[in-house]
């Protein structure tokens, strides 16, 4: 079957240019000689989880647990789930993750730290931690320095629990203008963290690791010695937010939405069947407009967005649109858009090859 | 079990509560003498679905065939897909559809009308079909007048098609300032949809629905004489934006998402596990800030979400909280959040009392 003959509208991932993507971003870090640790969240699939695996990513990272869980079921044994797990809900499943894999979670709080050492502790199993240090993105996070120091030789001493090192997601690199303001965003957050890193040391507290997130950041901090491990996941598809970064092409992004005028009420204005629920109303980076890209029609702005409707504005010259004309769309963030969908269809050369279940969607807990 | 004791993020559902809102709806339809057919996109539950239906709803609204797949299948069999539906692949669906219930569609293009009444004709099924008309929300429909009428002629003499009415969305509604202002574009809309229903009807074209849509204009529309249809549908729950409309209190909205502090970084900022995977990034109506409203705490304003944490800041001398909290959002719009979820928690004075799965979830085609 051609992509042409998918129904509308539908997730299609491009196979040649996921593995463009993801043999880049592998080379990357084996060049710089840090740990790739690839977030696992933005494509949802165990597929492409054990391909990361076996172009050198040394684990993968995970949100939730019952994420974790979905890829844990399917073989892939080293997962760090780079959220604070808090609630006694949360402790059976995820000390039974822990018996099953090597499983580290982050945490920034002493008593959910207690509460968990309890749970580990009356089971038997140890889990895994990364103390996590907020650098700028004022998100979650131990104040680096002192603070971050205090909270580490509290969590050492906690039986059940192994404190492994130290975590940040400098998300706050989105905002940046350009290049050079994210690179100064990058540096500034790993010199945070190794600092601390360094205070947990001469603290006499082992650090062993000392991760980073983020795509747009990614080879910025594989630059900074000191920092083992990035932790970047949006890299396997890419998106319209990394396209205004100039990170990539239009043509390199490898998951689009397919899309379908069903309105044209007016010269200037056309109407999709992918509104919100298709795409998000995730927004889009440097000032930009509109909730993503048209792929190949720049004068088309994707205006805004109903549930169900995608409100198309033409801008000055470009070509006029039909109702039933198929169009691609890139989607500003695609990590919550691959959540909408069940399936993505698998597409080579304009032929769809295969469909991958997005096997983690929805796994909320 | 109590609510208190579910893992979070969740979606719960308050039973009375929805009870109290499908009723108080269904009452104030019957007295007007208007028929009900709630948008059932909002649940997406054919349970609730068949609920409106016995307290005296006319059948219900989809958007989507998939959608009206589920609820056929649970015996539900008057449907209006509220949605032109266009594209070679959805025709198959559509007629198996109306081989099999009474499904009406909407349509605002010839070409499309033409496609369909072939696909119809070839099938020896009749499709049934609502003109849309654009009142002023810019979003699907034809121009009203002349242009409709002229539109209406043609769809008239399509065989496989039988135009029942005209039907719009005055979407343009959640734009309005005031309750005053709100009446005045509903009025507006209604005009000028029931002054094309009567060129129609000069033109010897039979206008047997005139059909309007959304909550905060149903009971506005249902005073205007003309007017035989309306099609809300977050009246079921309702939400935060129809909070900020003064339409109903928090006590009154009936699905809430339950969360739990996971950090506190700061006095003054707090971390939910509840974020766009929980809550959408859909904003809030009427220059309001935030994500959603935190049920019963006023004085902490949900700030920005990223994927899976919700950002508190707090305001003023709002009480503290603590890591491991439980609070409700009432999330600014529930449509697209109610889609995020596999099932609803459906509760009673706090007891859970039955789990429904949010059965057309993610059907997007």
């Amino acid at each position: 079957m051609r992509v042409e003959e998918l129904d509308t509208p539908c997730l299609v991932v491009e196979l040649d240019r996921t593995e463009r993507n993801l043999r880049d971003m592998a080379e990357a870090a084996q060049r710089a000689g840090v740990g790739l640790r690839p977030h696992a969240k933005t494509h949802k699939s165990p597929i492409l989880g054990k391909r990361q695996l076996e172009l050198g990513a040394i684990g993968l990272t995970l949100a939730k647990i019952g994420e974790a869980e979905v890829f844990v079921d399917a073989g892939i044994d080293d997962i760090l789930i780079a959220y604070p797990i808090v609630g006694a809900q949360k402790y059976p499943r995820l000390l039974n993750l822990a018996e099953r894999a090597r499983i580290t979670i982050s945490l920034d709080d002493l008593e959910a730290a207690q509460a968990l050492s309890q749970a580990a502790r009356e089971r038997g199993v140890a889990v895994q931690v990364l103390l996590e240090i907020e650098t700028g993105f004022s998100r979650v996070g131990a104040q680096p320095g002192p603070p971050a120091v205090e909270l580490a030789r509290r969590l050492a001493d906690l039986p059940g629990l192994r404190l492994r090192g130290v975590m940040t997601f400098e998300g706050h690199v989105y905002g940046g203008a350009d290049e050079a303001a994210r690179r100064e965003i990058t540096y500034r957050s790993a010199h945070l963290m190794l600092e601390t890193a360094e205070a947990l040391r001469a603290a006499g507290i082992p650090v062993e690791v000392t991760s980073m997130g983020s795509t747009p950041s990614a080879k910025l901090a594989m630059e900074v010695p000191g920092v083992t491990e990035v932790r970047p996941g949006t890299y396997v598809f890419y998106d319209a937010n990394h396209v205004r970064f100039g990170l990539v092409t239009e043509d390199q992004v490898s998951a689009t939405v397919h899309a379908r005028v069903v309105s044209h009420p007016a010269p200037d204005r056309a109407v999709i069947d992918a509104g919100s629920k298709a795409l998000t109303q995730d927004g889009p980076v440097l000032g930009a407009r509109g909730l993503g890209l048209v792929k190949g029609l720049p004068g088309w702005r994707l205006d805004r967005a109903t549930e169900e409707h995608g409100m198309l504005v033409r801008q000055g010259e470009a070509p006029p649109l039909r109702v039933g004309d198929r169009l691609e769309i890139i989607p500003n963030h695609i990590c919550p858009v691959v959540n909408l969908y069940d399936v993505m269809y698998v597409a080579r050369d304009g032929e769809v090859v295969d469909v991958w279940p997005v096997a983690a969607r929805g796994r909320l807990q």
